[in-house]
């Protein structure tokens, strides 16, 4: 049994993550820190725990944490965790960080849409979470850092098809679609009901401080420089995200080549499902697991190529991929813990 | 190993239920059928089940539904259940049957409400699927009535209230809300999203057909007849339930004894969650689980008691319920393949 | 033209107001105040009116207000008015005020719930701003305490069958459900659309502020004393409120004596709709304008009514109700600025 | 007074359009016919027009309507307008039609996405009704083939840009998100409230029907050949729509050009509002209104512009812009009746 401990357990993705924790057959779950709750079980603040989980949070303490877990995972805004995960490691603990902190290998990059980073020595090690693609660095690394929402609904389709030589890297455009929960449990006006319901926009328009993630590590992955635009939107609803995402083909391609081209990549990966060709994905259709669904289309007619992808922005999207990649650490099937059927409805 | 069937699939209790079954330890899954959507795999119906399950619906045959299940679920419009039942009994299978056709003892009172009973002798043997109450007849039962959604609301909490003759009968006031789901997945009108949302409504007021299932269960339980006064209203949501019981006290009591008469009653029983004492019941803690959450408040200055429950319509109103039904009557632990976490959110 | 002012425009209830107010052909809106958005335009606060209204917002001041509106509307949370009504009444102006400040006649019971009343001494000519029940004392009123929404909704019904003596005070209950727009716009945890969406819950069960309110009210109207019993619930919409009301019938009535009783008592008052026959009120068909719609049905068996109203929360609840108050303090139809027709869907 | 007729008044489209047309002061509606809801009044199909309309619904008869119209709306699914529209404007009689039938100059791009034309040459002197752009048609036209909504969405903020040369024609993707209200009031599965609700997706990706008739209309807006990506998704919401529109630039110009650009050729029109700098537009800020809101960033790294455009898709995208295109007919005030002030939530 792995010991496990959450920094930061009340959150949305926090709080997803004590959920699947919980049932997973691996983990001892020893230790829930809260800021805003400590000293509260857990069921107060979630009374969907009652009668299965009573855990009382803690004030976070390195001592007591590094005493109770051998693998942390950090759910914190970003800037605290570049603070503490330093110390973890030095105690040989593992973390896998749902932050930005760590996801940047150019310090400068991070320190240009965040802040200044105090622990950019870690960058160089540190792995990016993103469980598909980076899975043999993930078996060993010592940080993770926990691949965001709407880049994993971005580049689990674009990938495959950037490292073929299909997609024009010059024509990447990325509009994607988010429920209200990526904003989080703090209240603020934007994610009350009465603003969100019945209505849609788009939000942080070319600006979005995931967009410079998305870049950075597509071009690692295409080896050459890629930019996307990329314009993210809220959508009436509670979880989910959509991206869909436009290029030009690079070179002639038909739809079976670009099925072949998606399906290979991911052989043996469970969690990446290929839509059967007259389906497309919907959100609803893996809300509350941790699949990514692809579906795409070709415009013949104006040369493009249509990607869709869907995750549960809280699950593959944050708490699933995060402990999918402590299932990678650790040796084990990356679905252990995770085999969530999404409901029909 | 249970062989299980189900019988009339792709409807959303029968899907549920499909979801439930496929990750119950001790079931395997051999047959679904359904009538619109023979021919057709289970995951082209609902995606959800891509990559998961991809059972072939089939017409309904009596001989391929024997040959290769045990225990068979019918998840189907009443009238249908109480002409298939009988044959399948006689093949020495065992029946959860989701419909009203098994629920009542008296034939009588279910023409009145819905059409001529074609196998009342057998209503005298079936069980009533309320699997708090009738456990010990379930064990051995051949079919099983599983309760409907709205009475499983409404009697889990009155029950041990009106068997400790603590509230009066001839008082109570039953106020039901329900999601969107228990409208099934037929189209029709009220079911529209354009017409549900934004929307708040009672519908078939004191004529709803739940009505003379509650009171004859609660009569029965009770020792004497009772009578409630039932009013559904439609919530929009997709699922969840949630019923307001009032009733003048028969007696006086304080809360601590209200509590402990829940409490006492349900102590061992997993699904029924009482609510601490600051907390009330929200569908939101229970989505997605077979838990029935119960809260209550003394209105003092009126000397009533206000009861409040919460179910999600489609598990412990109707497919959890009828697997936790399938398990007591298997002998199995009541939780099994049922200990689903509710999301935090 | 009336020139009219808001204190406090920037919450929802104001907002409305703004909206009414702005196409009311009888009044000149001349001052917009808010402590939170002062010195920004009311257009950059609520989108909606860009190209509309683009009056800025100001701080609060007694001298700015009285030298610019002669019918002020206060807007704001109970405790501020009481402060501030009896300077503006002083210098001689007209107020609707939509809090709790001016709604009871007797100051104990006020203070029972709120806190001490320092202009108590209002209270005896203060008129409760029920618009077809307290017409004619609203004629002439210096102050008006609009009715709350929950009152509303649960006493339009109600009064006319209690003045007929054909439904027994004794056993009211009570079960009203609202909007989320109710709870106003600051932002609170469960207010969160992640926390209000596919939740239906009841709160403040048996101990909402209103109860005292309906009491009062329904007490004086009866010329008995009343006491009902009173559980809001908060369903996931923004606008909408619906009551379902419950009481023994006092004496044997048929269905059409009762809809004579209300059809009678309502007669000449446009925005009371008694539904016909084979119709149930619906949020929806209310949503945006100032309409209480009202069905009902006897519950034969039990012989019980049960009452069905309507509104919109914000319209009917507070804004609408506050203009229609104002239309009759000032010698207008009750309906001028109020014809909205409400969308269908 | 204008003596006005709707052909098909019970859809979505057609019962705001009734709405709309109840309040307009120049009009005076005489006839309603709905083949579903002949014999019924508009009121018990839609409640909300309890009290304002009971106007009983008709079945169509062209004798009928041409003595009782002289402004006919024909409300209806494609085919069936080409059947009577010529009768229609044989009698003298002037339509705006809500379907596809008379929005295409070239009857062959018509006919490929729908059926044959029996009408095609009618299409020549028909005026595509984007109320901004074809003015001047409008004012004399017989019968006006009403812009769709998806077209009304996409090229309001385009044409500007495109005639300027400001935007590259040949790089232009339209993702579009609508709400369910689009998909009309026949029931249907993928309109049911649980498969929408909490559901993202986008659909007849790269194959809507309103591709070709955007593709036409820009190309002899552009005076050359424009194809354009066009996505529609389906978003969690009654009514709304907003499409999000990526094309690179043609010439370097800042900011300041484009906003000068579109609010230049909008000048004077009220129902297109440019955001102000710091806002982004929002379904919910244009709902139950005749506006579209339109919004723009530079995505300066990639060259890229992005306009963001919002309407209400049953008003500004259909019964609202019909309206406005009947005023324009009848030298009216193109706002006339149409001045609804969107609420504040």
């Amino acid at each position: 049994m792995i010991r496990v401990g959450v920094i930061g357990a009340t959150g949305y993705a926090g709080a997803e993550l004590v959920r699947i924790l919980h049932g997973h057959p691996e983990t001892e779950l020893t230790i829930l820190t809260s800021r805003q709750y400590a000293g509260i079980p857990i069921n107060r603040v979630y009374p969907s725990f009652n009668g299965i989980l009573d855990t009382v949070c803690e004030e976070f303490s390195m001592d007591a944490v590094c005493e109770k877990a051998d693998l942390i995972f950090t759910a914190l805004p970003h800037k605290i965790p570049m603070e503490i995960v330093p110390d973890l490691l030095a105690k040989g603990k593992r973390v896998v960080d749902f932050s930005a902190d760590f996801r940047f290998k150019n310090a400068i990059v991070y320190e240009a849409h965040y802040q200044p980073h105090t622990s950019a020595y870690l960058l160089e090690k540190a792995v990016y979470g993103l469980s598909e693609i980076y899975t043999d660095e993930i078996k060993t690394a010592g940080v993770v850092g926990n691949a965001g929402c709407y880049p994993t609904s971005v580049m689990l389709p674009l990938i495959p098809l950037l490292k073929a030589g299909i997609i024009d890297e010059k024509t990447i455009i990325c509009d994607s679609k988010s429920g209200v929960s990526g904003a989080g449990r703090s209240p603020n006006l934007s994610s009350l009901y009465c603003e969100a319901a019945e209505s849609f926009k788009a939000y942080k328009v070319a600006a979005h401080r995931h967009n410079p993630e998305i870049n950075e590590i597509l071009s690692m992955q295409a080896g050459k420089a890629v930019s996307v635009t990329f314009v993210p939107h809220l959508v009436p609803m509670s979880r989910g995200m959509l991206t869909t995402t436009y290029g030009s083909l690079a070179k002639p391609v038909d739809s079976d080549e670009i099925r072949e081209c998606i399906a290979s990549f991911y052989k043996g990966r469970s969690f990446v499902r290929l839509c059967p060709d007259n389906q497309m994905p919907n959100t609803l259709h893996v809300r509350g697991s941790n699949y990514c669904d692809i579906g795409f289309t070709l415009d013949k007619l104006n040369n493009r190529l249509i990607l869709i992808s869907v995750i549960d922005n809280l699950v593959k999207g944050a708490a699933g991929q995060a402990v999918q990649n402590m299932n990678i650490m650790n040796g084990l099937d990356e679905t252990t813990g995770l085999e969530f059927v999404p409901y029909p409805i």
